[in-house]
């Protein structure tokens, strides 16, 4: 409902209503839709900042790390699609919003600091700003969850692979030009 | 408005309140909030369709035609940043926004066309399925008007450049490896 009506134009009585149970009794369940929001962003959030401590985020060279990263960083969006787009449309107008918004960036600056890793090694070309980089990246595999509908063909490996094909061999370059997606 | 509150969150009364007139000497300007939207999505539909009818997006080889397309829609993006926003968020609750949405499909089909052009071409890498490769390049690009701020030191060219360096050469690939920027 949050995806569908935002989340300042849903109430506990829909909430209430498309559970087909009394409000009063929903209020048994949960304090209110704030602690929805919560649990939903947090769930994505944990994914998302677990990602970072795997070992192969975490050994290795820096650009296959930054490969891995965005490979599971989109199968969680397929996972949790209804947590991850959520928390992508949080906007900061309540204390947990606010927060949600501060761990997103602290995962956008982690990434951020991977990309220049591997620019300093000589793995990601080093003309283009490790943060407009970062945004980019994200913005192509973020906007995943504005269309994407399970079950309907493209699985999680489908879109990473295509994703980390574009980014990082490039449209103009063939598969055999690469390094291939990171997952060897 | 809008863009901060989302088109259902805005009244006419608030409209009114933020340029300070009446609301009923607003109506002698505008029939309705929805003619606000029309003529938003309208400029920015214009600008966007009028590109694939330009001499570099018409004439010359595919890929590089697709560059011009992409390069144009970013300046587009940056140069009517709030119509193209507005846009973007259209989800097809009024007649105005149904007529916006199918627009923009012909907007995306064409590109897509074009994208299958440059495969057959041999121009553009074709293992990848056309519409999903045209999900992607404007995933990343429409993902600007999330954070673009205009007078902060990056210009329509420069993120243009950067989207079309990570799109079609990689960034796997050095500047010399690929053809440019397809400005030439």
């Amino acid at each position: 409902m949050f995806k569908q009506r935002g989340y300042d134009g849903t109430s506990m009585l829909d909430i209430a209503r498309a559970l087909d149970i009394h409000k009063s009794s929903l209020y048994h369940h949960i304090s209110g839709k704030e602690q929805i929001l919560a649990d939903a962003v947090q769930s994505a959030l944990g994914a998302l900042l677990g990602v970072l401590d795997e070992r192969r985020a975490t050994t290795g060279p820096p650009g296959r790390r930054l490969r891995h990263v965005l490979w599971r960083t989109v199968e969680i969006m397929v996972d949790q699609l209804d947590e991850v787009t959520v928390l992508l449309r949080v906007r900061g107008n309540t204390a947990t919003e606010r927060w949600a918004m501060e761990r997103r960036r602290e995962f956008d600056r982690r990434v951020q600091e991977l990309v220049a890793e591997a620019q300093r090694e000589g793995e990601v070309r080093a003309d283009l700003d490790p943060a407009l980089v970062t945004r980019l990246l994200f913005g192509m595999s973020n906007s995943v969850t504005e269309w994407y509908q399970p079950g309907r063909g493209l699985d999680a490996g489908d879109l990473a692979g295509a994703i980390i094909a574009i980014c990082f061999d490039g449209l103009a370059h063939g598969p055999l030009d690469g390094e291939g997606d990171g997952r060897a």
